[in-house]
C-alpha cells in the first residue's frame, strides 16, 4: 500500500491476499496487504492534508504531473503490459500495449489540458448582480474504486475517474482491483514520481488493494472524503452507493448493463451474414469482459433472422475458450447457461474450446422466444459476463415492443436498421422504450467501443450507472462531477479566483457573461 | 387534490386536515384531503401517462403554459396575496404583493424563456467520432415537495423546483405544504387552466397536500418517479432522501442552515452601529423565516464588537413580536433560547412583545464566547428557525480559526471586513476553512437577498443541500439537476432531435462543436 508517500507492507500479524495468474491458474507468490480500518483512516487525514495543501497550488503543477505521469506510462509500456497480462490473461498485444496503455496515457493528456484551459469550471458571471460562479474542487480527497476488467484505462490509479478527480484539483485515494495489485503498484510507483516531480503533496496519490467490507463500507461514509469514483459489480457498488448516500457523498457509478442490440428484419434482410460476424466479434471481443458487451440481442421471427443466428450460433462455437480475469467466472457463465436453459432458452452456440489450465470460459449463444423472456424478463436480462448473449426473438413487431417495454437500465442500446428506411416506423415505436433506459443510442454500430470524446455518456439511469446526468468517460463532462458549485456574491474583485474577474484570465476560457457564452472580459 | 386533471375531496370515511391562521390561532374551517397511498399511485400513473405524451409535445407549448401561468398568477395577485396572507401570517404588501409574487411570476417567465432557448441541455458534438451529446427529460415525472416559509416562489406548485421541471419538459406532481393548502390550491387551478389551455396533458400538473410518511416515503422510491425536488426541513429531508437514493431516483434538496456572518475587527472598528443596523435588519426580516437567515455570528472579543452587540440586542429587544408559520415555531424558539442559556449563552436581547393571540414569537439575540461553543458546537449551531441569532464572541483570531474549523455545512457564508484592507490577513485564514462548507459566498453583504440569476448558488454540502453541484435557484443551472445525459452515437442524421443536428435549430442555441462553444452550424 502505498499511504501518504511512504510504501507499507503487512505487518506479520495481518492479513494478506495474493493474485493469480489467469492463464496458469496459478496463485502468484507475491502477497500484498489487506488494509485495516486503522490504515483506512491513515489514507483520509493524509488525503484530507494534501487536499488543504492544494488549495494553493497553481493547476500549472497538476498539469505537470498528469502529463509526467502518461510519459511515464508510455515510456514503461512494455515493462506495464507484461505485468498486467500475467495477473489479468489479458493479452499484451494487441489489447494491452496498442489499446488499453494508450489509451490510458490519453486521457491523462486530455485531463492535462483540460486542467490548464479550465472550462470544466463553467464561469459564469452576472456582471448588473455582481454574482459570480464556478464549479471548483470539493477541497477534500476524492476514493475511486477500479474494476478487474482494465487494469489501466478504469484502474483506481490511472483510469479515467483518477484522471477527472486529479484534473479538478483533488488528492486520489485509489482502491485498485484486487486482481491486479502488481500492475496498479507499478502503476502507483509512476504516479508517486511524477506527483513529486511536479512539486505535488505526499498524499496527492494513495493506493490500497483490499480492506474488510465493513471498513470500506465505513470508508465511503467518512466526512473526511470529497466523493467516490467506482467502476465495478452492481452488488458492490450497491454497498458503496448505500453508504456514501447516507452521508450525502457524491458517488459516482459505472456499473453491470446487459447492453440491448435490436436487429430490424429489414436489416437482417439486406445483410444477415455480415451482421453476424459483426455482432459475434464485438460479444467475444475481450473474452466479452466490458461493461459495453452487447449481452442481449433483440429480434422478430423470420428467415432472415434464422439465418443471421445461425451464422452467429456457427461463431461463438469455433471460437476458442477466452482466459477470464477471475477463477469463478467461467463457473458462473457456465451456471447462467445451465439456468436459462432450465427456464426455456435454447443453446444455439458454444464453444468447444478446453476448459484448463486457467480461467477458461466457452463462449455461448442462447435464444429464447418473446413470449419466455416476458415470463421471467428479471432473469433473462441478468448478466452472463463473459463471451455470451441471450437473442430474444419476438413473434413479431407488436411482442418485440412488449419486451422493449420490459427492459432494464443500461450503459447503451443499439439499433441496425435498413438503409431503405422500411424498419423506420419499428424503430420509432421501440426507441423512445430503450432510450430512456440507456446512456448512449447506437445505430448500426456495436456498443464495445467507448471514445474518450467530449460527447461521450457512459453511465446511464440507475442501476446502470447511479445517476442519469453523469458519464464516467468523457472530457470535460467527466470532470464536472467532482465540482462544487460557489457563488461568489459582492466578493471584493481582489479576492475573486482569477476565472471569475473581468479579465478572461487565459485569454481563451469559455465563460458565461451576462447570458453569453464567450472567451472575452467582461464588459468586453 | 388534483388528480389527472381532476379536483378531488376526500371521501367521507378518509383523513383530512385544516389549515391555521397564524395571525388569529384560529384553525381555519376549510378541510383538505390527505392523500391514500392508492391516490399518490393514481398520481404516479397519471404523471408517467403525461411524459410518455410529452415526448412528441414541441417546446413551444411548454413555454406558452408557463407564460399563460406566469400572466395568470400577476393577474390574480391580489387575490392570491389575501388567501395566503391568511394561511401564513406573512404580510400582503411588501412581502406577498411586491415583492415574493412578482418573484414567482418573474421565474416562470425566465423557465419559459430558458425552455426555448434550450440551453440547458448543453448539446455537445464530436464530429470527427459523430458523437452528439444532450441533456434530455427524464421520461418520467418530477415530484416536487415544497416548503412552509414561500407559499408562491418555492412552493411545490408554482416556484423555483417547479418551474425548472416544467421547463425541461416533465409533469410536475407537486406536495404542497400543508400549511398553505388554500394557496395551493388556488395556485394549482390557474397552473392546470394554463397547462390546458397550452395543449399540454390533463396530468401536466398535479396537487396533493399531505399523506402518511410511509406512503410518502414509499412514493419518493417509486420506479415511475423520475426525480424530487425538495425544499422543508433536515428532518424529513433526510427522510425523502434515503427513500430515493436506494432506489436510486435523482433527488435534490435545499435544507436547513445558520448561514454565518463574521464580522471582523476592523470592519466593526469602522462602522459598528451602520452593521448593526443591518444584520438585525437581515435577521429580523420576514421574521426570520428564510433559509437564508443569518443565525451565526462571528466575531472577535474587542470594544467595537461590545458596541456593536450592544446595538444589535437594543434592536432585538426592541423589535415586536412577530407572526410565524405555524404554531409549534414560537415555542421551538423558545425552548431553543432556553437550551442554549442553560449550555452558557448569554440571553443579550429579547422582545418584549406580545405572545399571543395567533404564533407570535420574541426575537432573540444570544451570545457564546468561542470557548463555550468549542465545548459543544454541534448544539450552538443547530439552527433556531425565526427572528434570533447567536453571536460567538471568540477570544482572538486564533480562537475565531478554530471556531470556524468547527461550522457544519451552510447554503451562505458572510464576511465583512475593513475598507482599508486591514482585515484581510484574517480573511485570508478564515476563508477556505467556512467557504468550502457554503454554497455561497458573500462580502460585506447579508445572506436573505436570493437573485434569480444564471450565477446564483443556492444549495451546498450536505446536508445544507443534497448535493455540493447543484442549485435550487438560478437558471438555467437549476434546470440542469432534472436533465439525462444522452449520447447519440452515429446515429442516422434525421434521427437527431434538432438540436444535435448540423443545423442550429434556433440560430441562437449555444452548443459545443469540437471543443468550442457557438451559435453556428457544424461545419461552419
Amino acid at each position: 500500500m502505498l499511504i501518504n508517500g511512504a510504501w507499507r507492507t503487512a505487518p506479520a500479524d495481518a492479513s494478506t491476499f495474493s493474485p493469480s495468474n489467469p492463464t496458469t491458474g496459478e496463485t502468484l507468490p507475491e502477497a500484498y496487504p489487506v488494509a485495516s480500518a486503522a490504515e483506512l483512516g491513515e489514507l483520509l487525514d493524509a488525503g484530507l492534508a494534501a487536499a488543504e495543501e492544494l488549495r494553493t497550488v497553481p493547476v500549472r503543477r497538476i498539469a505537470d504531473f498528469l502529463n509526467g505521469y502518461a510519459d511515464a506510462i508510455e515510456a514503461a509500456t512494455a515493462e506495464l503490459a507484461q505485468i498486467a497480462a500475467r495477473e489479468t490473461g489479458l493479452p499484451v498485444s494487441p489489447r494491452l500495449t496498442a489499446v488499453e496503455i494508450p489509451r490510458t496515457f490519453g486521457q491523462l493528456r486530455q485531463a492535462a489540458a483540460a486542467a490548464l484551459t479550465g472550462d470544466w469550471t463553467q464561469p459564469v458571471i452576472d456582471s448588473a448582480n455582481n454574482l459570480r460562479s464556478r464549479l471548483e474542487p470539493l477541497g477534500k480527497p476524492v476514493l475511486v474504486i477500479g474494476p478487474n476488467n482494465f487494469p489501466f484505462a478504469f484502474n483506481g490509479i490511472a483510469g479515467g475517474d483518477f484522471a477527472a478527480a486529479i484534473a479538478t484539483g483533488h488528492p486520489v485515494i485509489a482502491k485498485a482491483h484486487p486482481a491486479h495489485p502488481g500492475t496498479s503498484k507499478r502503476l502507483a510507483e509512476l504516479a508517486f514520481a511524477a506527483a513529486q516531480a511536479a512539486g505535488l503533496p505526499r498524499a496527492m496519490v494513495q493506493l490500497f488493494y483490499r480492506s474488510a467490507h465493513a471498513d470500506g463500507e465505513a470508508m465511503a461514509a467518512d466526512a473526511r472524503l470529497g466523493a467516490i469514483g467506482f467502476t465495478g459489480s452492481e452488488y458492490a457498488g450497491r454497498k458503496i452507493k448505500a453508504a456514501a448516500d447516507a452521508a450525502g457523498i457524491p458517488a459516482y457509478f459505472e456499473l453491470s448493463s446487459v447492453n440491448p442490440v435490436t436487429f430490424l428484419p429489414g436489416a437482417l434482410a439486406e445483410k444477415a451474414d455480415e451482421l453476424a460476424t459483426e455482432f459475434s466479434g464485438s460479444c467475444l471481443l475481450g473474452v466479452g469482459q466490458f461493461c459495453t458487451n452487447p449481452g442481449l440481442l433483440l429480434a422478430v421471427a423470420g428467415e432472415a433472422t434464422e439465418r443471421f443466428l445461425t451464422l452467429a450460433a456457427a461463431n461463438f462455437a469455433a471460437a476458442p475458450s477466452g482466459v477470464m480475469l477471475v477463477p469463478s467466472l467461467p463457473r458462473e457463465l457456465d451456471e447462467k447457461v445451465a439456468q436459462l436453459t432450465a427456464a426455456g432458452a435454447e443453446l444455439m452456440g458454444r464453444g468447444t474450446g478446453a476448459t484448463s489450465p486457467g480461467f477458461l470460459a466457452q463462449p455461448a449463444l442462447l435464444r429464447v422466444t418473446g413470449e419466455n423472456f416476458l415470463r421471467d424478463p428479471g432473469l433473462f436480462q441478468s448478466e452472463m459476463f463473459g463471451p455470451a448473449a441471450l437473442a430474444i426473438v419476438a413473434a413479431d413487431e407488436d411482442e418485440l415492443v412488449v419486451v422493449a417495454s420490459r427492459l432494464h437500465a443500461s450503459l447503451t442500446c443499439s439499433f441496425y436498421t435498413a438503409t431503405d428506411g422500411s424498419d423506420d416506423p419499428a424503430y420509432a415505436r421501440l426507441l423512445p422504450l430503450i432510450a430512456q433506459r440507456s446512456g448512449r443510442i447506437l445505430n448500426d454500430k456495436m456498443p464495445t467501443g467507448v471514445a474518450v470524446s467530449p460527447a461521450m455518456m457512459h453511465g446511464g439511469p440507475f442501476p446502470a450507472g447511479g445517476h442519469p446526468g453523469f458519464t464516467a468517460v468523457g472530457i470535460p463532462a467527466s470532470l464536472r462531477r467532482f465540482g462544487a458549485l460557489k457563488c461568489y456574491d459582492n466578493v471584493r474583485p481582489n479576492r475573486l479566483p482569477a476565472s471569475l474577474r473581468d479579465q478572461n484570465p487565459t485569454g481563451t476560457m469559455w465563460r458565461v457573461i451576462d447570458g453569453a457564452w464567450t472567451q472575452g472580459d467582461v464588459g468586453a
